[in-house]
């Protein structure tokens, strides 16, 4: 990734000198993948040259590879008919993602240039709301009859190859397009060629409906090892594929996408890079600006035991460290349960086991962390602050773990993504609960009159 | 997801009554993914029941899906020739995985009951270091010479089919196993029969290195959309591939290490249902400890500014929710940086140019949050106190963001890992600066001697 730099500058070179014959040939040469990474680095007007460069096939497998900040950026330079080519080109579901990017006026322009199959493929697949598997699925898929033999099967999809997305997985459908079965190209070489596909098909292969959520699809492909999981609609008719390579994207977007919950970032932000200014600051202010509140209760908390804190000043000095660790300990139950809460590891059933699990672990680290800071508690305050860091330690570092574990569960269980439980709000609840015990138990131990 | 406690509950009863071929027959509709499931999902001597009841295939293909622990424990159970024929007959990348998984003395048993070729195999495929390429991936790939046409190389891919992974891609290798190219299944079914390999083949394959860190084949098959992606040793030798399923599984187990490193939980530590406690406790308690000397700089600082505090103990109450909003936007700024790093979407070259965008960001934060505040301070402390607050939350938010963002970076100067940089860590950095900033700026606007 580090040598794109050098052949894009190779590139503006070769440009400036008016070898555009050299730079198509270079061009020629590259991946799309790569291209599309050329392209994204370079200048708009550059990229807009350089796509020109290209023939008709990779500009629109190029395209596929471009943000959609980018993409708009290019195919908006086109005139009607080119964009209507191109977009002709394109697979289907890159097709509809284009679509489904492009300014208003472009669209208008754009679907009475293509031909009638397109536009109502293009309707069709542009209608799945964002985030679900429709809007993901490409309905280029291969499909056979079952009644045919293996050697006719391969000939039908030699035929369909070149318009498909992918010809290793056939769908065998009946007269209403319901799905009866799969068959693999590799199940159809390998038979004798006589035996019929409906010998041969898998039945009852794993589908997907198309309003489900995308994570649903990029799941099944993951467990079962798929190339791609067939979509059906409401009525149960085949209406796309989702293909293991989308999956893929579709599996990396959701993990951004819980990274992003775990920095408080509200709803899917795409590439950072691009992200425009004020996009960045209005999903990251609302978060910050509820929290503070949490924070008042942590202040309201200290000026209720502000007697406390002015018989003992040194209360004050391991305050950081005492809710500190509360909050780190409860971070990590609660990103370790959030991530395999994500991942299937574990379901919201395993709320009481888990529970008791993170008691036993929480307790150990409780007491760990306790005894690290009596020593400390002892050396700048005598035995009985010692005893009340020891204790507080032991019981904030319990709490703050059992509240980052189960919260998750319990955001889950009203029916929120329990990746809202991020470090930040656990720390910020944690830190309440720690003022608050901590100055009690001071105020027990100590023997002060309460508040 | 959630029938399967039934579907065994079923079975229990089945097997309680003694019904054991309708529990085999059941079992044999179903998915060896969902089989996988159920007997992680079973107590010990029920897997082994049910286990037992699976033909050899479908033993060698549920085994898969085993985690590391179950399928040790139903293994272990097998005597010499069962085991045997089971590794025989599982795919070569699972049986080097479950061979690094057995405990010394079942290696040693298994070796000398295995054919020479699949014990050469087994011992090579183990050799490769835990997370780099060479030990995901298998052996079984599908070759052709480049001098056949199309029409033999389907017949001998046809006659590899059984043996091999996949066949949808098969290598063009010469006599010293060095890559020429890469062909398609449906490459070679489209092509007119007579049309040689070397014509067909795609030259300049995108490769990897066996010793590469695992992530690193999963991005090039998610960037390329590749189905696989060979695998060459230092002599560029190709000794293997990556498959699309497996390089998925990678991309999952690397984005859980990178939520767990941002939980501080350090190094990888597989499912959280199935961890030892000892072993969360050993992967927790490290940072935990370390950051409390992060803490009690905090409480240093604090220390410092007694006489502050004790002049005005209104500014105790502002404490918790100036240094922690510094926190929260440090953790956001962070953790955006590290999935963009980790992704790709930003490089370490960036850097100055993302943190001009922070800059832009965390001020406008800054000064949302500043206004905010300032009326609190102004109803509990008057204009001087509600000066102190706003300045020192556009201060803190600010370096809190800029700190949190610059952090992956300099962590991968270092040669660290950017996931390092974890909400935790942050938001200790946070405190200790934000206490500073806080008394500093108090200690100047009130006109207070410092210290």
């Amino acid at each position: 990734m580090t040598e794109q730099p050098t052949l894009l500058q190779e590139i503006r070179q070769s440009l400036s000198q008016g070898q555009h014959d050299l730079v198509r040939r270079s061009l020629h040469d590259e991946h799309p993948a790569d291209l599309g990474t050329l392209l994204g680095d370079a200048e708009p007007a550059e990229a807009h040259a350089l796509f020109d460069l290209l023939d008709l096939p990779t500009q629109a497998q190029v395209a596929s590879y471009l943000s959609p900040a980018r993409q708009i950026q290019l195919v908006t330079y086109l005139d009607r008919p080119r964009l209507a080519r191109l977009v002709t080109e394109m697979n289907a579901d890159e097709r509809a993602d284009l679509y489904q990017n492009l300014p208003d006026p472009a669209r208008a322009e754009l679907l009475p240039a293509l031909a009638q199959a397109e536009r109502e493929d293009l309707r069709k697949l542009a209608s799945y709301s964002e985030g679900t598997v429709g809007a993901v699925m490409t309905s280029e898929y291969a499909t056979l009859p079952e009644d045919i033999t293996a050697r006719e099967a391969v000939e039908r999809l030699r035929a369909q190859a070149l318009s498909k997305e992918t010809i290793y997985i056939a769908y065998v459908l009946d007269a209403q397009r319901r799905l009866l079965g799969t068959v693999t190209l590799a199940g159809l070489v390998i038979a004798p060629s006589f035996v019929k596909v409906e010998d041969l098909m898998h039945r009852e292969p794993v589908t997907v409906h198309a309003g489900q959520p995308q994570a649903e699809a990029a799941r099944l492909i993951a467990d079962y090892d798929l190339l791609a999981v067939p979509v059906l609609d409401d009525i149960d008719t085949m209406v796309g594929i989702v293909t293991h390579d989308d999956a893929m994207d579709v599996a990396e977007a959701e993990a951004t996408e819980d990274f992003h919950k775990g920095a408080m970032v509200s709803g899917p932000l795409g590439s950072l890079k691009d992200a425009k200014l004020v996009t960045l600051y209005h999903k990251r202010v609302p978060w910050l600006v509820l929290l503070v509140f949490g924070n008042l209760l942590s202040g309201f908390g200290i000026a209720y035991f502000e007697d406390t804190i002015a018989a003992y000043v040194v209360l004050v000095f391991f305050m950081p460290l005492l809710v500190g660790s509360a909050g780190n300990a409860g971070s990590q139950a609660s990103t370790l349960m959030v991530r395999a809460l994500a991942t299937g590891d574990v379901y919201a059933k395993d709320w009481a086991w888990m529970l008791g699990r993170e008691f036993a672990v929480a307790g150990a680290l409780g007491l760990t962390m306790g005894l690290a800071v009596s020593g400390i508690g002892w050396f700048r305050g005598g035995p009985e602050i010692a005893a009340v860091v020891a204790m507080t330690m032991l019981v904030v570092v319990m709490t703050g773990s059992l509240i980052g574990m189960s919260l998750p569960f319990l955001l889950n269980r009203l029916g929120m993504d329990p990746a809202t439980a991020s470090a930040p709000l656990v720390t910020t609840i944690a830190d309440v609960v720690g003022v608050l015990i901590y100055f009690g138990i001071a105020t027990r131990i100590l023997d002060l009159p309460p508040g």
